[in-house]
């Protein structure tokens, strides 16, 4: 299984997105410009990320929407499911156990952790929720792969800490400290701390009329 | 109001979050070696993002702590609480709405939009739901200027749309779609999709055990 580059495994959702539209509306082919135009992502870059999946389309035709979207979802690993734990069941946590979004893109929650009494032995949308204390037995039955960790900042590398000892090798980790970890663990950060910064910066900025958006600096080009 | 990388924005909130423990823990001073130790970021990266706040360290001792904290918070516009409104009460929308953490940094959500009659008019989290249909009166009389959307992908357009339409010039999307707006328009998105696209690639590489974690793409290492 060759390595897909980052940027583009993150284009493919959004290319999957407008497939998906295109497919409720009854289309059957569709070509890559079209993809760019919908996604605003460049002909040639929607041409080079889909020559990924190795769907190879029809010139001056285009693609099978319905192939194309198989591949991508199998790009993503998002047609087989993967049982997951998540740590940490407050507000975001407990949204992400409702979030039918994830089960459709091959992520099933089968258990959550929580120190909360008022938590523990409740299920949330279907699913149980028990004491952190239980986390290493249920990891022992259980072998999940993959952790979700939604707990407050400073607990966060012990959360890891804890999930990588017995056997998690993914995490999604969904606070704003970067954790440590061998680097054969991967780690995807949903930080929305960072955002919340770029945008109350950018709206901070703009009210006070100092600088056109345009003159960004080429740090945020690169990026 | 000089403008601020967009990667150092990013990082600011690392900062912030080691130094809060640091406070927490009964620090006064703090070295930027010591931060770049606590955030796993280089020690030239650190000194070079803090330049930015304007606050200047004594040489050899440090940084005081809560002249920092002030700092990085007045850079982020975090201790002005800026009004918002919401669009969209799932799963994810509700969770944002009892989410402490946007208040802690400056977002205040007013009121909250939905077009599901079972929760138009209730309040989630103490916040107001009202029918989408309100939109734009709402708008008018509060003069918001940040909209959160957290709607099902196919609507995400139109609201922001909407949205735009009626004064919001800082958008933040938490779909997977790529909003079109003017250049104007302060549009920061939190991409879960996007994330979990790379998760799951990567687990599934390697699960499959091909190649090896260091043999990322060059692409990967720009970002």
């Amino acid at each position: 299984m060759d390595a897909i580059p980052i940027l583009t495994l993150k284009r493919l959702p959004q290319y999957l997105d407008v497939l998906y539209q295109f497919k409720k509306a009854g289309l059957k082919i569709v070509s890559a410009t079209k993809i760019a135009v919908f996604t605003d992502i460049h002909m040639t870059q929607v041409r080079k990320d889909l020559s990924y999946t190795g769907v190879i389309g029809v010139p001056k035709v285009g693609h099978k929407i319905d192939e194309l979207i198989s591949a991508i979802e199998q790009c993503l690993n998002w047609n087989d499911t993967s049982s997951c734990f998540l740590v940490g069941v407050g507000h975001l946590g407990s949204a992400l156990l409702g979030y039918q979004e994830l089960q459709n893109k091959g992520l099933k929650v089968v258990a959550a952790f929580d120190t909360n009494p008022a938590l523990i032995n409740t299920t949330i949308h279907n699913i149980p929720v028990f004491s952190l204390d239980k986390y290493a037995d249920l990891a022992d039955r259980l072998h999940i792969h993959i952790g979700i960790i939604t707990v407050p900042v400073d607990h966060a590398q012990n959360i890891a800490d804890l999930m990588i000892a017995n056997g998690i090798v993914a995490i999604w980790n969904f606070t704003a400290i970067k954790l440590h970890a061998d680097a054969d663990v991967i780690i995807e950060n949903v930080d929305m701390s960072a955002s919340l910064a770029v945008l109350s910066r950018r709206l901070a900025e703009k009210m006070h009329k100092a600088i056109p958006k345009s003159q960004d600096s080429p740090e945020a080009i690169i990026e």
